[in-house]
């Protein structure tokens, strides 16, 4: 950490910063400026609590050099972490080189629905499938999701199928009934700073799948992924989903630089929701060949086979035809960066 | 709700929309522009989901009129709200030109410090000290909260100093515990959308402090609102404490055009946290006054007696001499637009 | 546009707004709804100022459904602009598929620098080159590029190498000297809203590319290449080049769903800028892979023989082998979606 | 400035930064740290320019630390600048415990309405009228100001009322004209960049009023008026007029932190707009007396005597009735902080 010192800045203002940085068995650093001095400090395991710091006086402010993510960063765990998702159709690989797709309904409204699309999505290539049986929404008139009876469906889909589950945990109330039915285990952009459910979430030993929160900056979210693995498990995989900004063209601006900038912060493996990241069906697919080609370890794509009767989000689900030509057109641009399709 | 058709739209398009609407139980009126076709929507009671129409053949955008919420909103309950909070001290009046100061700690880090705390902003003429017992970190490594003895505590403090106590609820599992002890239940901004914790706090009967979140709009807000006026308990204090922008020179952007704004659309009072919404001791003051000028309904203030040594966000408190100077400067601000401190 | 009235609107108020719309020559349509009353107008060409409606008493807001440009948008222009640039190595097509690749230095620095970059580029397959003879810099104490002998030597590259010269005019007074030697004249995000400037870049006659704003909605970004339009000249080239937002990690944030959004809204071509939009050099080949993904109808990028000597933007220029890579990965996933290489 | 170096980075990368410094002229110091080795550079008078820095093997980022403004600063000016505008009516004062109101319409219209809004304001107690001839309008097609004409009025208002004139400069074309009528020139939010004209405005020599851009960060807004002061020209008076977020409840967020904030960093006068800074006429009042609480050298506010037939931006003028509401209610909030209005 760097405590940078006001204009004006005493010597006792300075040497008060280093003793109390040597009582928390710190080390520091003096480096006169030609304005102002510098403190350097060194030794700290992880960030510093700086806001009290910035209270002694003399202190202009303080910066934080150190990321304050251990477990999810590259530093310690420089090799990239891959992870591998078994289902009846076989090991679905996510990370180092493989592209996993996961594609389904943004909700389980019906078995009809459900199995109609799970049908579509295998045919066109896919292995994991998603489908929310609970539905964080942001009006509590809106469908809920189906709730016990979509797990039920979720698993006739995983027997039926065999594909693999992807599935939504809202709260640790529900989150047992999901984590029986799931491969891979959901926590949606609003639950990201959930960190009851984080904690509960890594317990299970799923792997899990946190979706970046919608102003979240990449330190909080490897933070938030930070929590899951501290329990032990860690099998997380991120997922950028747009974020909130002053666009007004799209539900949520689709940060993709978070890709390159994930895999140089973290050895986590990201994914991309093209679907909720720009709300619009017709910015689906160019933005998810963007994603690959960007180096994405993934998509997550909302397919539908009857948007227009979609009891939540149709607005932003693509047909099976479209899907279909999705894989093919992910497929090649995967092969560009010599990554293949998982 | 209004229909924008493509340029190119035909009339067995419009026809469509319209169809549908009819199937919905909704009126629609047909309403040809010079480049394009609109059609008025009417007799929804509350929004349409508009997710499938804009998956329909010929529609351009649908533009939502209605607002989303029915109980926070003012268009069925225009009379402004006042929560009255009972307390030894006398009951605390929120809104209707009562200014309620809600003053203490970010975190109860001992008996020793929740009492000196108490003592000095009681002095200073509060009457209702807020304090975590429960603390949502961005880090897992960081303090968080002393849990079930800071509960303790702060029961002591109420005793003691006959003080109301506004104390945040982080989950599920706490819930019952805060609620044995608060005189208002706060819900954090990263949880505005952790719809289970607020339809649990809803049913507690206690009056909710609820701040919103990073990055919500209004809308989604006041639908946060919804989720605990729906269980019954219409006592809701919104609370305004910054929102995420590309602003570097401050934690949150401060958005006090919030309070007439939420003022406008809602009868439910509105109060602004000066500390997180600057996340600096400097601009405590000044942003405090500027909600008190603005029409807030109340303030939310963190005060530490020694907050060089506070185990979070000793960067925001600012100190009890400084808390008397703002209440001194609330009161006289707040008497030029006919306001009182409560 | 759409006049939402309050729900305690009178008759009366309805019927003033009506009269007002009819004084002005537009039609008015009400339409009565369950909680308020709207009032449809019609009949303008083109957006009304709503500023002076919504003072009126009743009236709640006022919803725009034209969009303000003419020129510039789809609705009267459905078939996509292909703008072609006339250079000693060829024709280079923009839009309508082909793939404009404009690489090249930040700012012209000396004639050996210009001379050595400009081989490199050409070698890679290049035929338009960016540099900067005037360069806008934040501070006033940068770099602020050479003036007329960076122009001079913009004009030997030409004559040199054959290459088609885009470079930037930063006010009217140097816009002559530019319009002499370029190609194609760059107006820079900063000059996006500086309507003299795009007057007098427009009545040039020559191709310009506009950059949108930091903070520039699409209706803004439009309406910016309108004032060009409406000089009468048509061949606007739209450049994506970042955001500004809350996030932290790039220096912008590159918004790729531009392209399908401009698409839909204008007949245009949109280009993307991934040097700028991302401020580093590692994050620039993957961005730029992902805007030919998303159907971008070209690249700017930065390119320099020796980054970490450069005067302006070395953080982001990559290498000249850097860009042999890019041409060749860009070139693939054009292929992919039935782009080529321009 | 921090050099940070990656993990792994080899002392020969570590040399080889500390090298280069040295060739600059800089002096080193090396910081090891557990994880990592940072280099402190000292020695640069303001900003170093990064971007080659970052471009070396083994740097991971570089930080800067010293502010890259010189005379704008407080560190080398600390004492508060306060600008004297002499009118007929009397010396008014801008900062140092003064605060300015500035009022008037958005546009000079007519004869008739600059005439009659003048006696409105100056009856209210104002001594400086703002009013545009020259208007920066988004649309080609909206009314873009009077021109000369209005400048003639401008003018005329001068004489028969003895108010000092604050009005915008658009271009360098039109300067010379506006700086023949005004006491103080404004540099409007979309040219804050615009550096030629910040350099020739700076040359009149008159106070300049400049507007903050719209996603300006405070460094780049110092930045801005560092241009002006370079030109020896120190009478700056900075204005927030909001900035633009994710918020869709208001035109702009109004940003008052960046009072203190900027009472912190630089020396200079800031004074607020709430009518661009809110863009309804509602949220005018309350914002106002928020920015005089807050600690703002003054104010810029639009009134207009018959908003709903304003040529531009008739949402968000106030009413004469308004404005001396606004006045008395300013005088008061300013004494409970030892302001007074000038």
């Amino acid at each position: 950490m760097l405590v940078v010192m006001e204009t004006r800045a005493t010597d006792e203002q300075i040497r008060a910063v280093c003793e109390r940085m040597a009582s928390r068995g710190l080390a520091t650093h003096v480096v006169p400026g030609s304005l102002r001095t510098a403190i350097a400090v060194t030794g700290n395991s992880g960030a510093v609590d700086i806001g009290s710091l910035e209270s002694m006086p003399g202190v202009q402010e303080c910066i934080a050099v150190s990321k304050p993510y251990k477990l999810a960063g590259r530093d310690a765990y420089p090799e990239s972490t891959v992870i591998h998702v078994p289902t009846a159709l076989g090991e679905v690989t996510v990370g180092g080189g493989a592209v996993a797709i996961i594609a389904g309904p943004c909700a389980i409204e019906s078995r009809e629905q459900a199995f109609a699309i799970a049908e579509k999505v295998k045919a066109a290539g896919a292995r994991l499938i998603r489908g929310g049986a609970y539905k964080p929404r942001t009006s509590p008139y809106s469908f809920q999701g189906m709730g016990e009876p979509g797990v039920e469906i979720l698993r006739e889909v995983r027997e039926q199928f065999g594909l693999g589950i992807v599935t939504e945990a809202v709260d640790v109330e529900s989150l047992d009934l999901v984590a029986g039915v799931a491969d891979v285990i959901q926590i949606g952009a609003r639950s990201m700073q959930n960190f009851s459910l984080l904690k509960r979430a890594g317990r299970t030993g799923k792997p899990i799948l946190l979706k970046r929160g919608m102003s979240a900056t990449l330190d909080e979210f490897l933070m938030a992924a930070e929590y899951i693995m501290a329990e032990g498990n860690h099998a997380v995989i991120l997922c950028e989903r747009g974020v909130r900004t002053f666009n007004d063209h799209t539900r949520n601006t689709l940060d993709l630089s978070a890709i390159p900038a994930i895999h140089r912060r973290s050895h986590l493996p990201i994914i991309v929701d093209p679907s909720h990241g720009t709300g619009r069906r017709r910015n689906v697919l160019p933005l998810a060949r963007a994603a690959v080609a960007a180096g994405a370890d993934g998509l997550l794509v909302e397919v539908h086979h009857a948007p227009e009767a979609a009891l939540s989000d149709g607005r932003q689900a693509i047909l099976p035809t479209e899907f279909a030509q999705l894989m093919a057109e992910a497929r090649q641009i995967a092969a560009v960066i010599g990554h293949t399709l998982s």
